[in-house]
């Protein structure tokens, strides 16, 4: 093990994973960084019962970012069928993983979690495929041997959201100061031109606020959208007609006008779709207004719970996921409002040095989040539609 | 006006809903049922500023149960073209509905809410359609006249959970005796031969709760399954590998096994199916393995957060929407347990009188259901879990 | 029966109620108001299977607004030793009551929830009193008879939030058109000298709200305060040493100063008070600061929990809930922030026709108010960290 | 620093510390502990820019297991007044703490968070007080050295829950699992005679609950009850009428009793005490019942919400600390149940070392109580109406 291994908690993790499986360790070498910019090296011998039982323990220790001495070939086999892996097959963690390929350890492209390692035949590249994609013959990465990872370490400088929360979840922290801090956090980004993705769920429409979201597109703070039917559907509802999911926005009359969203499917069906809609000049504001305006892409993933959906939304899952790849694609900070569903599926896409937040009112989304193994991701507990228009007010100053 | 005006809420929803528009009314007659069992009779003028008011008003009132004295005639137009209805399509409700066709009130078949209602062209049937499946010269039934909606009135016999709750949410319920009231109306829908259908999330298996499922559908309490992908994998882990996301939940090891559950995708794939894999002889217990030895039919959804998803998952939504209606055709009892997502599909897809049960940990899934119109549902707030062993005890019981 | 008894849902409430409990009833007379602002009179006779039945029935009829056409003397009985109620007491609902007294309907001083009515000797006066004041010898209330309540009518003039709001909870409201509502509601309050009563817990402070609180104390809007321990705590270890439990606000430094609580007690302990803390100069902002500052009361009370507590913490709970009554007197407003525990003991003390509102992120708060009885209270999920600056933004407009 | 410096996070938590503050470290020694039960020796210097930043990391570096090489004399200054500390008072944390008196390290009885250290005149003992009972002369522990704290390390033997779960707050744990470890923890505790004392909210008896915590006390597994009016109140009206808070439990009417919970507290009132309401032979049953007839104690604290309160609750909050603390002493195990007020401070009262568990169907009460430094407690989000049942049962068998 190299790197920052006591402040980082690499050597910690990896210690307690060692005795979880009741496994025995002995710490042959130590040298320990005397400063706090100095990294440390320690050598650990790990003894098992059995081969099976020294395996399982070694399968924890390399995914939290030790390294094995002796043998660093990786192993490789050949898919047997489309969509179908060899038993010992190798699944990635979110962290930045390298290869050992040709005398050399080469970067694994598109790190994400739960998926494969492909090695192209002529072992130039290695990169990550999901299971569906898997062709028959795929050359997949087995075993657990020349595989390096580096979890991501802590960071302390730059006085950012990410150096003041540390993975907590709370509904009690400083709302008004994270606020300062996350559009600190976006000004940075967007002053080094990184990119900004965003998961954006319909209570942003339902809480009221959606002009909030749509100004911040307009303002260039986001680079790509990530959502569904409902937020689209809602979001046109609320520019044609004032209401979400029938309920008056603007003069809050308590009468539900229940066929509005319907009726806003079918002005986006007349069309043919959004872009359908702004250019007949009848979407004249509102997220998806401004993403076509400020040619900002988006990708809307169908499900099962969807009123139409419009032409616009991917209906094919698979196809779905396709597209929010490549739209999440070198993001350097996501994030993810008010919606379960997407943020999961994005917290599984994003390498876990993506800056990632999560807003959302209900505790439970945001431990699920980190359940899942997006444990970069702050969680925090907060209204999306007082959230919103405070953070564009913090945005708006210079 | 016919019917329970009084005790039922229906005169006291009509009136409400006239005043909330600023609409005027007065009241011509009205024919009190003298007692409990009698009904009553209601005749009201209302006025509105200007046609459009009024129309507005009446739209509601009509929705509230009332039936205009003047015409009776439905209104129709032809679809434009294909996903393309007239604009002043009528958009429903969920409760059973009839139209006035050549002299009589028909049936709606297939009563949802926020569907379009289809006439034949010879007159003889009337049946709901969502817009994706509209095709064009369709005859769309517009305007809210000839229209009849019979809102579901209380239930005040038999004992069981419905007449216990009404529609409130709040975790300070009497769980014990909930799980004894949800066994009895099962058994008793069981005896009719009345169909059941259960909703289920994976935090059944993650809560070490799918045995009990598992046990229901084996005694024949469950009609129809309907999830995603995430209940057939996790289900399908803890049956070859004892874990559910990686956590093992009967040793309780604090570590993940984290490819578990790629693991498992694996095994689907390489037999092709579930169904493969309950042939191959590798899965011999769990949900899915009872659903498949007992004939009960399943549909699972694809969502955007999949991983894999295996062959028996429907990738395309509209698809997998079309199942789920088939399957919940007829239903006479719900159960939705934990699952946000498939519980308001399948919410959208209930007649209002259908039972309907939601069971969750979090008080907001429960809350949203009913926001999102399905007001029959009785939301219960506890832990499946838990819930599910003692509801499996009571329904053991002679 | 009289009053808006179809619109105001009365009767079906009281119709309701006789099925519920499997009585009869047959209606003799129902005189409908024929326009909206008519007030209708129903006469109906209940019938029971026995004497036992019928009073059961009686008692939950009374309570909704009926009154018996036949007697209308209330029966008094006197307590037979201090804090003990004779058998049959009857227990106050939180409406507007009415005793008949010496042939005509007084009205009954301070209606508050579950206490009991004293009936002076001289049957000049009628008011509530908690079980624990009552006094050997009192004249209480005993039956159901010669007892008239008001349940208020739901507001339909005023486009404040309360004609917007029904009592219902969903975290999926629009929350800024809800802050300027609340805005205008509280405005039109103060307009006319009408009396705010703030409950406030600490979670004010933690979430970096406690500014905005201080500021709308200044600009005259809260006209007393009730809390408890923590609060004081809180905002004195902002005030003076920028942390809320020992986190940062200011700088998000994540180290927690986790003695600074207790020091700030210390500190209020060396002057003896809040206001001597003020009157040294030490503390010169902050919610109490302002309280002090522009003399506006507040009751602090203690629990268990506390840390100290500080001296101005009332340490016994029914002395504490004196204090409380006399500050909620009168009250015409009451907003309730992040306090489960001081929320419903102030909504205890609110007759049903005080307007209130709470604010909470955690939806089961809101609910177990309304499951409490505080029915008249709306619920409103959100963050005060983010709802609070929103609120003064919009109170600081013209 | 010695002991198991590097798996038991010890050393990581220190240098975090150091860098969260921006301090400097050298690492001088590490001498680590070859084997899993070896213990390790580090020695580090620290650097700060200022005398009062150095002091200021060094407070953190001690409060996490660090102890200074130079001076280990403990300093102490007297208590000016009654209630008031010295300005550079030392505060607590709950771990095991000792201060070096007369040459030796002397244990701190009483270890509990944010309390003050007297010293024996004689110098004999040291202990701790809440600043409220401290008296003028005190000798109280001011500053940070001589002090040594022993924070617990991670449990790895055993198989009981605490092994399984490291602090974790999840909705999604196998409940069914959880529940067979709670009750193997409880009898192992009970077998050694260990103290279990048990923190209920009366939602136990809300959702139907409370004969099965009666069980529990009738078993023997509950050496002490703390808890407040509202269990009590409920307690009785659940035994005399059969509804908690009106609602009949039993046969699931659906209208409130809503006087019966006055009803029982004049009960109460009438034979002075619960103790004097079983022995006139009224209340036969439940909670309360049990403890009276098996001789287990309990502590009720009052609160601003308390209707009546009946006799046995203490009405001074500073008096219930002390009665509390007093039936806390020496306990091993601590439940919590659906209480936040009562845990909280039950949890501020425990030292670190004692296995604690709190059961809550709202997530973030359980987190709450970990941002209140009862970081030990695990958190288990469940119903307790479907919990205690299945715990109940786990318990009878053999």
């Amino acid at each position: 093990m190299e790197g920052h291994l006591l402040d980082s908690m690499i050597i910690t993790n990896i210690l307690d994973s060692i005795m979880d499986r009741q496994g025995d360790f002995e710490i042959l070498q130590f040298d320990v960084g005397k400063n706090r910019t100095d990294s440390s090296y320690a050598k650990i011998r790990v003894t098992g019962n059995t081969q099976e039982h020294l395996y399982s323990i070694l399968s924890d220790v390399y995914r939290l970012g030790a390294t094995s001495p002796e043998s660093q070939k990786v192993n490789t086999q050949r898919a047997p069928e489309d969509m179908v892996l060899p038993d010992n097959f190798y699944s990635t963690t979110n962290h930045p993983t390298q290869v050992y390929l040709k005398g050399e350890w080469i970067e694994v492209e598109d790190p994400m979690m739960d998926k494969q390692i492909i090695i192209e035949d002529d072992k130039s590249r290695a990169y990550t495929k999901p299971i569906r994609l898997v062709k028959k013959g795929d050359l997949i990465v087995v075993g657990e041997e020349g595989i390096r990872i580096t979890p991501p370490e802590r960071p302390r400088e730059g006085g950012g959201l990410f150096e003041f929360m540390a993975s907590e979840v709370s509904p009690e922290k400083p709302s008004a100061f994270i606020v300062k801090r996350v559009a600190e956090d976006l000004k940075q980004t967007k002053e080094r031109n990184g990119k900004v993705v965003m998961v954006a769920g319909p209570a942003i429409v339902h809480t009221g606020a959606s002009p909030y979201l749509a100004k911040m597109i307009k303002m260039g703070f986001i680079d790509a959208l990530l959502s569904g039917n409902a937020l689209a559907v809602h979001d046109v509802e609320f520019s044609l007609f004032g209401t979400s999911l029938g309920v008056d926005i603007q003069t809050g009359s308590t009468r539900r006008e229940s066929r509005n969203h319907i009726a806003a499917v079918n002005q986006v069906m007349k069309e043919g779709s959004l872009k359908g809609l702004v250019d007949s000049g009848k979407l004249r504001k509102g997220i998806f207004y401004e993403c076509i305006m400020n040619k900002v892409p988006y990708a809307l993933a169908s499900s099962i719970r969807d009123d139409g959906p419009i032409p616009d939304v991917i209906q094919n899952s698979l196809e779905a996921q396709k597209q929010y790849m490549n739209l999440v694609k070198d993001a350097e900070f996501a994030i993810m409002m008010a919606s379960t569903l997407h943020s999961i599926a994005v917290g599984n896409m994003l390498p876990s040095n993506v800056k990632s937040i999560i807003v959302d009112i209900n505790p439970a989304v945001v431990i699920k989040l980190s359940d899942r193994g997006t444990s970069q991701a702050i969680g925090i507990v907060s209204d999306v539609g007082t959230f919103l228009p405070l953070l564009v007010e913090e945005l708006e100053k210079e």
